[in-house]
């Protein structure tokens, strides 16, 4: 059986998902466990901490999904398979992306994390663009165009939840295909041979 | 002097900037217009019909940015022009964007308003982006593309400057000038000309 604080994090996960960050006490959480709130408080003093210890799941997420394969040729089909784990997780760890003006603005050690995750990863992912460029994959392109579509891919990836909510309609898992084929569409025309299309 | 109606929606959007939708109320409109707040009710029963009618001016501005010039040619300049003209319109109005989510979630008028100028306004930008190859600009594109495309061009459109604001420091109107580079880097690799690079 999982320790308690992972119980503590998979269950607030879900209430998260279900109901949104704001609708979602400490109290409920400990309730969902059939725990007292005092052990809960014992692993974790309030809601911020707990959303802080899921982004720090969803960084390492982020962190495997990127990852270069080790010893393997870059291939677009590498592409195709990062841009489809990183809809996985949005999907899984939806209640952030849905809340994320909010929870940044309610708590500035989250904010803090988020921003320094959001520069380096932004670095990471001009730097993959560079290892597609060297590899054969993607045509060369200046600094500028890459940290453009790099904003872009980061913007989808961050915000389509968002967007997708915004014009109505109950979300659902199928939803993150359609932000697949947008990071496909941001990167199709700069790519050497044009399978991404 | 312009009248009471218009007087109200002024500085209910300089305070709605400044300050946030959340932190005004129709009390702090009224002070701020030296009126009573009988006076404010009997022009707007809340905050909420304030917001619509400001959303209705947004829609307004819209529909100037993106209508095409009458007996002129369309060129890659009047592609800039409207592409500058959105995020000026995006930064006027900007409490609106900032708070999108959130203004849509507290009021179902609203949000029906958004869906509907979103469902025609994407089915325009479909049929811009037509004219756009009628008139040897753009390289042609089937239907799933200029859906993707016009999906990506929604997407910084409503969103940029709540991306923006998640990576921290203050909003500056210069921040525009990014979503403006943003809007030419989708479009840049369809169009036949590659003078928006």
């Amino acid at each position: 059986m999982a320790d308690t604080r992972t119980r503590i994090l998979d269950v607030s996960l879900t209430l998260f998902n279900e109901r949104g960050t704001a609708n979602v006490t400490t109290n409920h959480i400990a309730e969902a466990l059939c725990m007292s709130p005092g052990n809960l408080y014992y692993h974790f003093r309030n809601k911020a901490e707990i959303v802080r210890e899921l982004f720090a799941r969803i960084m390492l997420c982020w962190a495997d999904n990127y990852a270069l394969p080790q010893d393997k040729a870059l291939t677009l089909k590498t592409i195709d398979v990062m841009a489809a784990g990183n809809f996985e997780i949005q999907w899984r760890y939806r209640f952030f992306f849905r809340d994320l003006a909010l929870l940044l603005g309610a708590d500035p050690k989250l904010a803090e994390l988020y921003r320094g995750n959001r520069e380096t990863g932004m670095a990471n992912t001009v730097a993959l663009l560079r290892d597609f460029i060297a590899s054969g994959l993607m045509h060369p392109a200046d600094r500028k165009t890459l940290d453009e579509i790099t904003q872009l891919l980061w913007l989808v990836g961050d915000l389509w939840l968002v967007f997708r909510e915004a014009g109505g309609g109950e979300l659902c898992k199928a939803d993150m295909d359609q932000g697949v084929r947008l990071f496909r569409r941001i990167l199709a025309p700069h790519m050497i041979k044009d399978k991404l299309k």
